[in-house]
């Protein structure tokens, strides 16, 4: 049973005043630059700086009274963290958010900030999964995975659907792909509404397991990277990569360099504070930029968490 | 003749496409701080960054063909000059900065991309007037000042008038006060519409002419200062003057370490760039959080110019 067009609007009805309708923000600069009319959806802007929150709310929103009260619990030291313990605390339920002992300490404090319970755990897949196991036991608690679950894509499909919403004529969508769980939900919407739209994505060079992958044609999985877009270094899952191969028309790799420069770049000229991770779909633009020349592209700008005291220039 | 709400009407009416209508962004981090309901006119997603480009592209449309054809001119390091410069390509007219010699050359490179022409003059004031004053003589161009011209303040209106007209229920609409032009704006569009709103503004202890200026009821001109709010280093004008004593209900000095704290903060929990200029706005409503606990306070967020490889921290 896949994730629909009815789905993501449902979920959008859910999140309704419990999420920011963000700002669609244009720049001539980039305009000019790219050849392209591009209009930006400022998920840097929605709560705890990320579309996270949307997929996190719509989860937290859709468990039973009696599951709600047992809590929820995720391993994560990403943007996911932040956003179930902050959709936790908005339905007054309890999060265990399961971190690595290595993760930044301002990370560890955002997550605790909403009032979650973060557990460390050693700095291994196998160690967060065993602790996670640990407190679904131990508490009762619901594990909900960062991407890898339908209420998580239709609630970040709800992005682009507002996206959709706002301008109308978009000729493609482009978003990151780490796990996919945006990308995916962001499929669903766009063709749910429009079937000649172009689903495009962007992947650092360094962490370019979704390229290969739909390539290939088999899912595989990420390896170790040293890419600075550290939100993307998730491997699709069955369930996300399912929904690729049927939706994504292209997945464009990007090098470090050109996302370091497209994230100063839009630091300095549009004004709004982006990850890398979401500087890599302005490189992906810019290196496909004859093939889209003249298109309108909706871009999703994912999120705007960096540690101001570590900027890559 | 003073600038009345028809003036900033005509404005708004005038700059329909040709300026961006910013975004009003809420924070529930800063209503919880501040113990308010914030609204944030993001003027630092304005072109060029700033709220200054909808005065100096209200000055440059209302030139006649005559005038225009001669070009434009000003004397200034800041937003202005970037907003200028771009009011004038747009009407495809020439403009002339002038600029001291120790002026950033990020700032020069700016002003050129717009198409403008840099006239490099000694790091005073005498100096700064002397050649624009040439440059007038010579080429026939209209000097526009920065903040002391009725068509400025008008423009800088615009921005409160959305915003008044985006949130209905404002108790008071704070901006930030250095030479007075967008403060004057604010009052004009304010008042004009409800005269019960109160207008506040925000000024560096350390720039703290305004204040004491409305304080002794005579205008003191700025001293030297050594602020980090570079945008808020000019003395008002008598023309600004009068209208601040008529309508402004409060100026509140903050100071240095509070003007820092909030710009990061800012950075951190809004993902929007912003200037040091700006955060005096809201370390000024922390300071007097208990006379303005429970308001409904409508922000004008001025600007997001900022050196990256120079900040604060």
């Amino acid at each position: 049973m896949s994730v629909t067009l009815d789905d993501v609007r449902a979920a959008a009805a859910r999140l309704e005043g419990v999420v920011h309708e963000t700002p669609v923000l244009t720049s001539s600069y980039y305009d000019d630059r790219l050849g392209m009319r591009c209009f930006f959806k400022c998920e840097n802007l929605q709560k705890v700086g990320a579309f996270k929150f949307r997929g996190a709310s719509n989860a937290v929103l859709q468990l039973s009274e009696e599951d709600a009260a047992n809590g929820v619990v995720t391993h994560s030291s990403g943007n996911h963290a932040q956003a179930l313990a902050l959709a936790a605390e908005q339905r007054g339920i309890p999060a265990w958010i399961v971190m690595p002992t290595d993760a930044p300490s301002v990370k560890r404090a955002a997550v605790k900030g909403y009032g979650a319970t973060v557990v460390p755990c050693a700095p291994t897949l196998a160690s967060r999964e065993a602790t996670a196991e640990r407190v679904m036991h131990e508490t009762g608690a619901t594990f909900i995975h960062p991407y890898d679950d339908d209420r998580i894509i239709a609630g970040a499909g709800t992005a682009a659907l507002e996206l959709m919403e706002t301008v109308i004529g978009l000729d493609a969508v482009i978003t990151p792909v780490g796990g996919g769980g945006l990308l995916s939900g962001t499929c669903i919407a766009v063709h749910g509404l429009d079937p000649e739209v172009m689903v495009l994505a962007a992947e650092p060079e360094l962490a370019d397991d979704a390229a290969r992958s739909l390539e290939a044609g088999e899912l595989i999985p990420a390896g170790p990277t040293t890419t600075i877009a550290d939100g993307l270094k998730t491997s699709l899952s069955a369930r996300t990569f399912a929904i690729l191969q049927q939706h994504v028309h292209e997945i464009v790799t990007v090098t470090e360099d050109a996302i370091r420069e497209h994230m100063r770049t839009v630091w300095e000229r549009m004004k709004i504070i982006i990850e890398p991770s979401c500087a890599t779909v302005l490189a992906a633009l810019e290196k496909r930029r004859s093939a889209y020349a003249g298109s309108s592209v909706g871009v999703i700008i994912s999120g705007g968490n960096v540690d101001l005291d570590n900027l890559p220039w």
